[in-house]
């Protein structure tokens, strides 16, 4: 238990890093929103959101790997984000309109995330103005984020896209199983096999 | 003079109601708003922003029609956004970052339009509690548009692109070319005249 608790403070502590470095967070207002974060503790492959359920949580990821995708006209899975330690993510769209999501949210790794759910995430940014600053900071990288990957899709080809994620997101390559790496690149396992080859 | 008074007197009305819709501002915010917004009259084809050039401005069409896109691998070119009376745009990702854009802005009506500045609208975002209500509303409709586009893009057959945009937004089919329209479908011109005349 006293290991439990330890373990939470540090992460309690990475979570404030994180905000004060998007936003101009006081200790009182890190306080606030950090009890608001409930910790979990998650198995490998599991479904965290189905496509067709309302997404009502937000995620900060301690340690592990959240992935957003969704089914293609054929049934292939389609990634489109992947995110790792120390960051955040969820299902954006549905989480936003609190509708049924397109998207699935999966765990690729053990993971041990921090959860705030939709209710007292838009208290917050009812309550607080610098949570206002830092989800529009979430909003204008997801945005940005978004459309970068859009364009790189219309305009690089396969081996472009693979050489950009290297240089600018390498952990994508080392920690993704090809299977998803190739369908966040948008090509074949085997293109992604015959490019890393190269 | 006494005309275009009039004219923009009734646009700052336009204005102030879109505003409204969207964040709850008073009186003395909107005065304060519709002020940092200039009238320009701009003729069909002028393009206003191209690739490589920083998105300085943020747009309220009153009359006409604004586009972005950008161009494929091929030299084709790839419409983003379009938008008509009475609402919004601009290429967003520029204008966040301050760095060169991707996207071109084309003008495909002659358009009446009110422009903001990136330093008075953040200097807005910075005064105005209500302002960083209106932006994150915009951010989360962009966000949400700009992943739908993706995941229709992916998911439905040229026909159902089609319909969609038949059911929901049919001014795009109604006031855009074939040319515009196809390539904001991606969809060559041929298959679109054939979806038309089933």
């Amino acid at each position: 238990m006293k290991h439990k608790n330890q373990q939470q403070a540090k992460v309690t502590q990475q979570l404030k890093y994180l905000l004060k470095n998007i936003a101009d967070f006081d200790e009182k207002e890190l306080e606030k929103i950090c009890s608001c974060f409930k910790f979990k503790s998650i198995k490998k492959n599991t479904v965290l959101l189905s496509e067709g359920e309302v997404c009502t949580e937000f995620y900060y990821i301690q340690k592990g790997c959240l992935r957003t995708y969704f089914l293609t006209r054929l049934g292939n899975e389609k990634t489109r984000f992947v995110t790792f330690d120390c960051s955040i993510g969820t299902a954006l769209t549905s989480f936003i309109s609190q509708k049924p999501s397109f998207e699935f949210i999966d765990v690729l790794e053990d993971t041990d995330l921090f959860a705030i759910n939709y209710t007292d995430f838009y208290n917050l940014n009812k309550e607080l103005i610098h949570w206002k600053d830092f989800y529009q900071r979430i909003l204008e990288m997801a945005y940005s984020f978004q459309n970068r990957s859009f364009e790189n899709l219309v305009t690089l080809t396969a081996k472009q896209r693979f050489e950009q994620v290297m240089n600018t997101n390498p952990i994508l390559i080392q920690r993704l199983s090809n299977k998803v790496l190739a369908s966040y690149l948008d090509i074949t396992q085997e293109t992604l096999s015959r490019i890393k080859s190269k």
